[in-house]
């Protein structure tokens, strides 16, 4: 990016950029294979299973953990044959709730990361998924306080952020989007002029994968982890 | 009301007063009744438990058909004390799907009403539940250009209103809010200074209830139908 470059506005993801969630699902994944195996065919590939319902099921049910305890429920269904037992079911729904309810795990350094960005710089929360779960996740991050607005939307796609800028009075040619996902926080912002600052974090929902990666550009940058971010955002502002 | 009031934006309810709604969850709980009474012991009351563990989630789940669908696997297995078969889950989450993709049946003359209050007011949809379904709903209706603004907010309390007018630049006291429930629609809007103009539905959930009806105020209205509304909108800004 070139130094001369001013933002408006520093927009941040959520879920994998300032706090753990992906390995909560991969930790629910995970307890659904070892509850399902026992009555599952021999050779099935029960995750991969789950993840093909959860695939199908995104048009109807949507992102978030509400979305993934139906597909759940049906998978294990439908994956034995209707042979699973009720209580593993329960079992199920107990993981969901868990999952709901659990504390939020900030990345380390979120806090001091936000404070500084937002001594300069308007700060937006852009999340998509369940409006009660990351409502209830921002509301007990403690970081509310450091946001001027907070947007959960339901997908990330360049319509999306053109009308949340927008709502915003934001231009998008003076707007970063800080985020874990290239798919969700990176090219749909490029897409529409803006920036990105991709910090990768190490696992990534399979149906939030990118095929393709931006070409050097000088409105992208890959930041190796958030901490840095206030850095970068001062030496190109200087 | 006062004749001289005049409003700078109407904002409309969604779920049973633009379109029908509730008759959707009220066959899909007499639905359940059906499927999972042959497996409850005698004397359970089916629907008090179903509507019971609906409450009781409420706080995790939030509003919608994905919250009723997980409620309705978990209440089908205790209530049966896990006696229920899993095809009748599988019934119960084909009805959840059923609902969530069903077609918007709008009230008889809705369009023409939003059209009549377009030409004279800002209009906005404010309207609570889940962010996949109601979008859906919202860009099937066919309404959706007659909307200046859609917010889907998890809770209609004052301070939600009070966040949304003040992000669309709307003093509460130039607000008319039209909705079929007092608790949701009339209650928060006419404690924050604006008006409420009542729009009973026959059916009304449970949840939904409020306990306190308005005194005599005049800012607050109740009319028989929404056809009705432009008139009496035209008479108060004259």
């Amino acid at each position: 990016m070139t130094k001369s470059e001013h933002f408006d506005a520093i927009g941040f993801d959520a879920d994998d950029t300032l706090w753990f969630s992906e390995d909560s699902f991969r930790h629910n994944e995970n307890r659904f294979v070892d509850l399902v195996s026992p009555y599952a065919p021999a050779g099935i590939d029960i995750k991969s299973a789950l993840v093909a319902t959860e695939r199908v099921n995104i048009g109807t049910y949507g992102y978030g953990v509400k979305s993934f305890g139906l597909s759940a429920v049906e998978a294990a269904i439908t994956i034995t044959n209707g042979t699973v037992p009720v209580d593993v079911l329960q079992e199920i729904l107990r993981g969901v709730r868990e999952h709901l309810t659990e504390p939020v795990r900030l990345f380390a350094g979120v806090a001091d990361v936000l404070s500084k960005v937002a001594q300069t710089h308007r700060v937006v929360l852009i999340t998509k998924g369940d409006l009660v779960h990351q409502t209830r996740k921002v509301e007990t991050s403690g970081l509310a306080h450091l946001f001027n607005h907070v947007e959960i939307v339901l997908e990330k796609d360049p319509a999306t952020y053109r009308r949340v800028l927008l709502s915003l009075n934001i231009d998008p040619h003076h707007f970063c989007m800080v985020g874990n996902s290239l798919h969700s926080d990176i090219m749909p912002v490029l897409a529409i002029g803006g920036f990105g600052a991709y910090v990768p974090y190490e696992i990534l929902w399979e149906l939030d994968q990118s095929e393709s990666v931006p070409t050097a550009d000088d409105r992208f940058v890959e930041i190796a982890k958030l901490a840095d971010f206030p850095d970068w955002l001062a030496s190109i502002s200087r």
